[in-house]
């Protein structure tokens, strides 16, 4: 296996998605630090408000060298740009800095990283996808400005793939389709582990609003909330032609909430991030409009029925990871 | 994400899965180069013959130093041991070895690795799994005899899933099922790309003895040959009760094939590696004696049965792999 810009970009990619979604509204972005050719550190950012990929992996690999220096307990952006630029010491001259998305160019919750890496000034920085966000770009210029060797291009399309689903919503809507079944299509019955499930509840804890059908908020009387990641009960779109439900069902309870019951699916272009859940008659009809297809794959075999055979649909594998023992496959309609 | 030992295990252990199956007779290994930190080389045995896992990185390793040197050119084993003997000029001594598997102590098709790395006297050699082979085992001890720092038991679970082919056909027959589905486990029509189908091809190439149904070989008239890769049609065990089959099915018409035609499924034990195409009324009965399922998932939804629908299994994903666009996905009973 070759041993070069593309493998480090990938162990940066492959960070970085991860934690694709739950970075929202901000785009899901990894970062890797090779000091003369020592790989130091691999990482992401995770959560919006929260440290970005390069900042994360900066101080990962200035940690690395020195493994019992005080920035160890330090988590705030600001102060973590602070301590590096007081105390970097040129340690990063000698670095290649691998992120998937041009290092930002402005304060926003957190402060610059084109202007945190201008300081630390590595010997280069590999860019694989030029940002996109108006506020946020120039990174590039910045870190010329300071005679930063600056390398663009390398798995762009892999970095775009990560990309997606930020530029979706930053332009407009994304949307994804959930759904757990068995490895022979099986969606019958439980499917889903708790650590699957808790995933799909840190989704929702995200998104701006989840759409499902009529028919099962009345027949499985569903809450719909995040209660796995204690997080934030998502607000709720019923797509239902008929407005009358018993308000004793669960998710009608769930203070703060905000549930629509519309047939009208132009409103859901009213959000950013939007999730969908069940409603597989409307699959074909939403096709479409959907980004993502997100499969949730419990290894085993049982006798079920498939609710998507109708359809017919080719999809390309942007990515997958385990969710402990089982899969989650991210797909996207060629 | 921890940059450690497990970290560069992982990478020797996915390096090696790439050839799992395809090194039969061997046990598929891989094996990773690290000096002074430095990333130099991940590697695999790919073939039976052909240079094993840590003869290939170390290769890699002193290349990647010595881009011209003309080791580049060398390819049998037998020379870059010679080679590197008498040219690693103290190359390694600072360099760390991760082998999935213990180095081998014996010469066999190719000479002891163990031996080599005793004259190359690397700093360290991280072992994941004990060699189970009477007549290869006892590197451990050979390097220990040269003063080199060993471990053992580093990622041993995942090394002992990536050797456990090899475990199953040293002490008795390893039987691996394939089936090819899209995404919604629809088994009709053409499912597999043409990539796909190669890789069936050489798994068709290796094995002892490919079993089909009957009623399979009466319907399709398969061929059943190794034509994508240019390999070796394998042999033929027909199940079926009725012995009379029209010998114009191009699958009679191989030249040096053995074709077995019976209902006693217990003469399978006398072969080492068998793969199982179709009879999926046989899965039921069989289920208990397979020790891998191949899943080669095509990344669409498609109208269609799947046929395993009957079977209540549940499994635990090994491994998986992309071939091209689509999926292989190694699983094994739990």
């Amino acid at each position: 296996m070759q041993i070069n810009d593309n493998f480090y970009m990938k162990l940066a990619i492959d960070e970085a998605w991860k934690y694709q979604l739950l970075t929202y509204p901000n785009p899901a972005v990894g970062c890797v630090v090779v000091k003369k050719g020592e790989l130091l550190a691999i990482e992401a950012h995770k959560e919006a408000g929260k440290p970005h990929a390069e900042v994360n992996a900066l101080k990962a690999a200035f940690l690395k060298k020195h493994p019992n220096d005080c920035i160890k307990a330090i988590s705030d952006s600001f102060k973590i740009h602070e301590y590096l630029i007081n105390n970097h010491n040129n340690f990063f001259q000698d670095c290649t800095i691998y992120v998937t998305l041009e290092p930002c160019n402005h304060i926003g919750k957190t402060p610059s990283c084109a202007h945190l890496l201008k300081r630390l000034k590595p010997k280069k920085v590999v860019i694989a996808h030029k940002d996109i966000n108006n506020i946020a770009k120039g990174g590039i210029e910045t870190l010329k400005s300071e005679n930063i060797d600056v390398s663009l291009g390398c798995m762009q399309k892999e970095a775009y793939e990560l990309l997606y689903p930020f530029i979706q919503w930053s332009k407009g809507t994304f949307i994804f389709y959930k759904m757990a079944q068995t490895l022979n299509g099986s969606i019958d019955g439980q499917i889903s582990s708790n650590q699957a499930k808790a995933y799909v509840h840190a989704l929702r804890d995200k998104i701006d609003v989840l759409l499902i059908g009529g028919n099962t908020v009345r027949v499985d009387k569903p809450t719909l909330d995040a209660r796995y990641v204690a997080g934030r009960a998502p607000n709720i779109f019923i797509y239902s032609k008929n407005k009358i439900f018993d308000n004793t069902i669960p998710l009608f309870k769930i203070p703060n909430r905000e549930v629509i019951i519309s047939d009208d699916l132009f409103k859901l272009l009213d959000y950013k991030f939007v999730m969908v859940e069940g409603i597989y008659h409307l699959m074909n009809a939403l096709k479409e409009k959907i980004d993502y297809f997100i499969l949730l794959v419990s290894p085993k075999i049982r006798n079920g029925i498939n609710a998507l055979n109708e359809l017919n649909i080719d999809f390309e594998i942007v990515h997958e990871n385990y969710i402990g023992e089982e899969k989650i496959i991210f797909l996207k309609r060629k």
